[in-house]
């Protein structure tokens, strides 16, 4: 290395984790925009909540650095670059995916203040703003959380430690990556963002599909990346978008509305293979058996909790209820995906319907059983819209163990949504 | 990377595998000494022998680039800083090891020419010249070889796909260090340096058994890394010595005593660590039968081929019946080792002898399975001393797949040295 690289490299003060606004997922982007739109004035807090309570992230994770690194996310702004992407790339085959009102307003964005507490062993992170100010913290705080947690392991660890840990965490990305390569019309993307291991190690599993599966990688979630990489972005909607109007929703009619009201707002902006149904926010059977028949003109649908093969049988079912061709429809699967899963899936349902599958947790962060005590193992950290405009959010989805907000808000959601039994499933990642 | 040195690299012709003369074995240099004392006029003739004819040198080598890189190799001096390191640093424990004469003669020395020709699928190369100018081509042509052949495989994969090779070569390394971990007190140097994948990757195996072993770790036979990474330099004598020595033989009762003078010149120079008995070069029970009383009072004994616990147990008796303790003895295993074999020779002898392992080929060079079509394997490549005074050698080793010679004086070979029965053992690499 030449010496002013190495001078310049250690006059950093730290090595940010997150140094670009679009190094998030795409879909945040597209909803972003909607909220943009829809609902500029509204407030919302988002709220870091990790299910995995056995990981003490305070013990392990320095609250200076933590802040440091928040801080560097807050001092981020769209680069000229950046912008130009956004402008000018073709998204899902359209140009000008982004509204040049829309990209004058993420110009001049910059992330609001976040808060931030230790209580006990953990750290209570929440973010305020105006929605589409806060939504865009998520993902930015769960990969600095993820990377200072993994960081702090890889610390304790020495030289070559440290390289047969990679070696083994590449062979084993490798290995996953030449089991899929036998599938056949495999469309399978990076999801794997908010928990990668690191920025550098998503990067590295993305190139290895790239090169590994060719046209079966159908591209990543991040933007970054899809820029960096010269690869699609991808990705829809989620679930703040059905909870937050739902939080919003005045009465019990509006409430049950809330759900089709989001996605007629998403078509209005979006057609093609964006239109995908994300249902299981308040329980998939009754929001399917109630939506509106337009509904079932859409492309797709994503399944995100529960089991995923009942849940692409009642999408099936449901499309032939509607008088739809299931082989004309696309079913992407995204819900703790690896490669087991994946190749029943595929198995089951290929031919059936078009598949694809959003690969995240056990893509970019399956380092299980490579360090001393498991220290590397994902686990599930999330970070939720947990109110709007003072209104607590809820969320069902189609595993009760998935399920948040107050007691009788959940009551009072599964009363107006009808939602019937549910089959708990672990929350692996 | 930086600009300058982007270029100043590209403009290297070619990536010269061999940059260092002291990129070679510890005992390479010992020996040349004593060759350089002993018998300087000596006119030896070193060939190459693929005993793997299934591996086509000259199919998977370019002839041009084999010639290119023997001709690098030629046209290396020792350095000032090799030459400082050679007369300053301690080796086994002795300041200057090597003498004022012997340094200012290797201070000018160039590698003599070779004559390369192609004759079917495999390449002749040989080397003329006084012994102690043939036989430093030993080691680099070796090295030169087994790393052409691994950059033909390697030129055929992608870029991952390789990233995931090493990962994999890496991690097998690395575990079988772990599995060596727990042998108390445990003595392993490296051996590999004339199989190895290449030199950077024997770099890495030494780095790795450093930090894995620790003092565990005796040192290198390869006196470059030994001099870069700041460990022991490794070795003491090879069958070269008795080959040529029995070579000279001008009668059958020389040829009898010629193992013993070897040793006896050996003795005048050497002393401590460094007085390793290596019995088998013409079978060695006869050769402790018949050896003179002195030789008991040597420090140890390499066994090199044949069953190794056969080897050793044979070696304590022969201690115990000329009246040496073998707890104070030196029992070096050298040949085709691995771990489950270095595990089971520990438990073995660990308490008996003092043990000590010279690990090779499988350290440096174990790809095997790694690479399509199993085009990484380590394979039997030699570069023997073939004739010396224009008269041919002769080895016999205690695995008769491992004689070398004419027919007719392997006989008489094994009537001068009364050897009987053999058992064959497969030779792995």
């Amino acid at each position: 290395m030449d010496i002013a690289t190495r001078v310049y490299n250690h006059r950093w003060k730290m090595d940010p984790i997150v140094r670009s606004l679009i190094d998030t997922d795409f879909y945040k982007l597209l909803m972003c925009q909607l909220v943009f739109t829809n609902h500029p004035q509204t407030q919302v807090t988002f709220s870091l909540i990790n299910r995995a309570t056995h990981i003490p992230l305070a013990h392990l994770i320095d609250e200076g650095e933590l802040r440091e690194q928040l801080d560097h996310v807050r001092a981020l702004s769209l680069s000229r670059g950046e912008s130009t992407f956004l402008r000018g790339n073709t998204f899902y085959g359209k140009r000008q995916m982004f509204r040049p009102d829309f990209m004058e307003w993420f110009e001049n964005f910059r992330l609001p203040p976040y808060h931030l507490e230790r209580v006990g062993d953990q750290y209570e992170l929440t973010f305020e703003g105006t929605w589409c100010e806060a939504m865009l913290w998520e993902i930015p705080a769960l990969a600095v959380l993820m990377e200072l947690r993994s960081r702090a392991v890889l610390g304790r660890m020495k030289r070559f430690e440290l390289q047969v840990l990679y070696a083994r965490a590449m062979t084993r990305v490798w290995e996953k990556i030449e089991q899929l390569q036998g599938l056949d019309a495999l469309r399978i993307a990076d999801f794997g963002t908010r928990r990668r291991h690191s920025y550098l190690w998503q990067d590295w599993c993305v190139q290895a599909m790239m090169e590994g599966l060719g046209t079966g990688f159908a591209g990543t979630s991040n933007c970054l990346i899809a820029m960096r990489r010269e690869v699609e972005a991808i990705g829809t909607n989620a679930h703040e978008l059905p909870m937050v109007y739902a939080a919003l929703a005045k009465t019990d009619a509006e409430l049950a509305h809330s759900p089709y009201q989001v996605l007629a707002d998403w078509q209005a902006e979006h057609s093609g293979n964006l239109r995908i149904i994300l249902p299981d926010t308040f329980g998939t059977e009754g929001f399917l058996r109630r939506a509106p028949d337009w509904l079932s003109d859409w492309t797709g649908i994503r399944i995100d909790s529960g089991d995923p093969a009942t849940g692409a049988e009642i999408a099936i079912r449901w499309w032939q209820d509607r008088g739809q061709d299931p082989r004309e429809k696309l079913v992407i699967f995204s819900d703790g995906l690896d490669v087991d899963k994946i190749q029943d899936l595929h198995a089951r349902f290929v031919g059936r319907v078009k598949i694809s599958f959003g690969w995240g947790t056990l893509l970019t962060n399956d380092f299980r059983n490579l360090a001393p005590d498991d220290g590397l193992a994902p686990f599930s950290l999330v970070c939720k819209a947990v109110s709007a405009n003072g209104r607590a959010t809820v969320k069902l989805s189609d595993n009760p163990h998935k399920a948040m907000g107050p007691k009788d808000e959940i009551a009072r959601y599964k009363r107006v949504f009808d939602v019937g039994p549910q089959v708990a499933q672990d929350v692996v990642v």
